[in-house]
């Protein structure tokens, strides 16, 4: 048996993987390490922690390497992070170099939305394909974009930046400098911001309940609960969400054509409250998405079920729908390469 | 010598080129023929034409195909026309059997901006390499997209429709059915249009003046060329094209991270006039083009010069500049694959 380790070196967490060469989970663990501490820290620990997994692992089988997912964007060539906004300290430091130093093992960084879409097209919602693209909506949006079976870095290691992708010029601000990116709009940061203005005009009287109710926890999963209840404020949030996604995957699809697009992360919970507009904006604003999608996507799909790749025929349908590995889909992805 | 036949089949003119497996352009015949005389016509001349192409140089070398670019968009299973405006009657028809039955030579049907790009990636602007995303401005905005390569057609043969994709969610209606497409800015019809408004607005003397002398002559060239005499409307137009051109590049970039964008069609010879407000764009709404920008790009490139591809170093850059083939990037492109 072959193996590979998967690592998901997260903003809170950071998980660790044995995987098998055909995708199975052999152990995973969850420590619960701050990054705050210091990549010293971090990397001691989950330098500790792979040689455990692996020794358990290296009797049945041959460790091929390990993948580490990270929230920041890479410089293949040189196996530092460019930049890590979650990682502050890290992007001065061969992270690559050190941890196959320390590890005698091939090491392969990637950033956690590459690894998450790579995840995907290997064993979740696209895994018939080898095309894929992905966008994951948490505190940001994230996109990953797989081509031919392999991630597509571009030029630099940056492609795929899906969520500063600009889908109201003169939206808001964006923390990238740019105005009105998808990420303004169908991140869960955006959708807490967008409640926040409907409460300030005082016409959102739920929403103002919630939020005090809730305090600290007032998030997206607060405002789908009350969109779900009927409340036509929280509706209107996710509506918005549901636009912005609909314009950026309607030029997706014009640009890319592919089979598949899957939507994960926190706020793809929420899918019933924003797929409608989205499908709405598609439809309109996307002749290839027109002439390409299932008959009944919008309806299947609002109910929250993936839709099931079929095979290829004479009239190839353009399927989006929901991630299926949930946060596990990183760490497919990040060992997806080390034994393939 | 091994040497394949482009053909481009155009609006207006029919045109048919023999190019060697090095890129060497044997020879190039321009047919009057219109395509309104129905398909019928059109292919007898073009078959009679490449036979008498292709016999002349069957002595020196051997023919490898004929790769016809055609405007509309191009089921690849079946070697039908799916869709062109162009060439009604042309779309229930297999124009590939057909022909390739009539010449006893295989032929390759391509959408004529991918074949644009194909033809720009192989000999002109970016020929050193094998990645390229080129916009064409013309009537409308065709698109073409080349990866590892070869043209990226996508699951139906409909990617790179990149004149489609949204820039202003509440934009002009465009006829795809969408609102605020890149070519209601960006096309010939588009800068028509707007310096048509921009007259009515009584606020654009010149243009109006301009509009009434040059009559049904009044194009995208007679703005660019008050434009340079420091007309302020006329300016604005171009400028208005180039904010559309940045967000659409921005939003290319950002998801493909390559090299080099090309900008072609009759409108990228009013480059001085839209580059600015292009690139002011692109350096705001994508970091990824922020981070990869030659120092000078906006500066050169405004001159009109074509930037230069320097071999990839410790921090390569993004290109973006104008097409170098003009009208025979199509036809080369669509030679290419008929003998690589």
């Amino acid at each position: 048996m072959k193996f590979a380790i998967g690592v998901d070196l997260g903003g809170t967490n950071l998980r660790i993987a044995a995987i098998s060469e055909d995708g199975g989970l052999l152990e995973k663990v969850t420590l619960g390490t701050k990054v705050s501490l210091g990549r010293t820290a971090v990397i001691d620990e989950m330098t500790a922690a792979i040689r455990v997994l692996a020794g358990k692992f290296s009797k049945a089988g041959n460790l091929q390497g390990v993948g580490i997912g990270v929230p920041g964007i890479i410089d293949q060539q040189t196996g530092m992070l460019r930049e890590s906004p979650n990682l502050p300290g890290w992007s001065d430091y061969p992270v690559k170099e050190e941890i196959e130093r320390r590890l005698g093992a091939p090491v392969i960084l990637e950033n956690d939305a590459n690894a998450a879409a790579l995840g995907e097209a290997w064993l979740g919602a696209a895994r018939h394909t080898h095309e894929v693209c992905m966008l994951t909506l948490g505190t940001g949006v994230g996109g990953g974009i797989v081509l031919n079976g392999r991630v597509w870095h571009g030029m630099t290691g940056m492609a795929a930046e899906l969520g500063h992708i600009t889908v109201d010029p003169n939206g808001p601000k964006c923390g990238c400098g740019n105005y009105g990116c998808v990420e303004q709009f169908a991140s869960a940061t955006a959708i807490v911001r967008m409640a926040k203005e409907a409460i300030h005009t005082g016409l959102a009287p739920e929403l103002a309940r919630a939020e005090i109710a809730s305090g600290a926890e007032f998030g997206a999963k607060v405002v789908y609960n009350l969109a779900i209840q009927g409340d036509k404020p929280a509706q209107q949030v996710l509506k918005k969400a549901g636009w912005a996604l609909g314009i950026v995957l309607a030029g997706l699809v014009n640009a890319l054509n592919l089979r598949i697009y899957v939507i994960g992360g926190g706020v793809a919970n929420s899918w019933s409250g924003f797929a409608p507009a989205m499908f709405a904006e598609l439809q309109k604003r996307s002749f290839v998405y027109a002439a390409t999608a299932p008959d009944n996507q919008a309806a299947s799909v609002t109910e929250g079920a993936s839709a099931t790749l079929k095979p290829l025929g004479s009239s190839p349908r353009t399927i989006i729908t929901r991630a299926l590995l949930g946060g596990d889909a990183g760490l497919y992805g990040a060992a997806f390469p080390c034994c393939h």
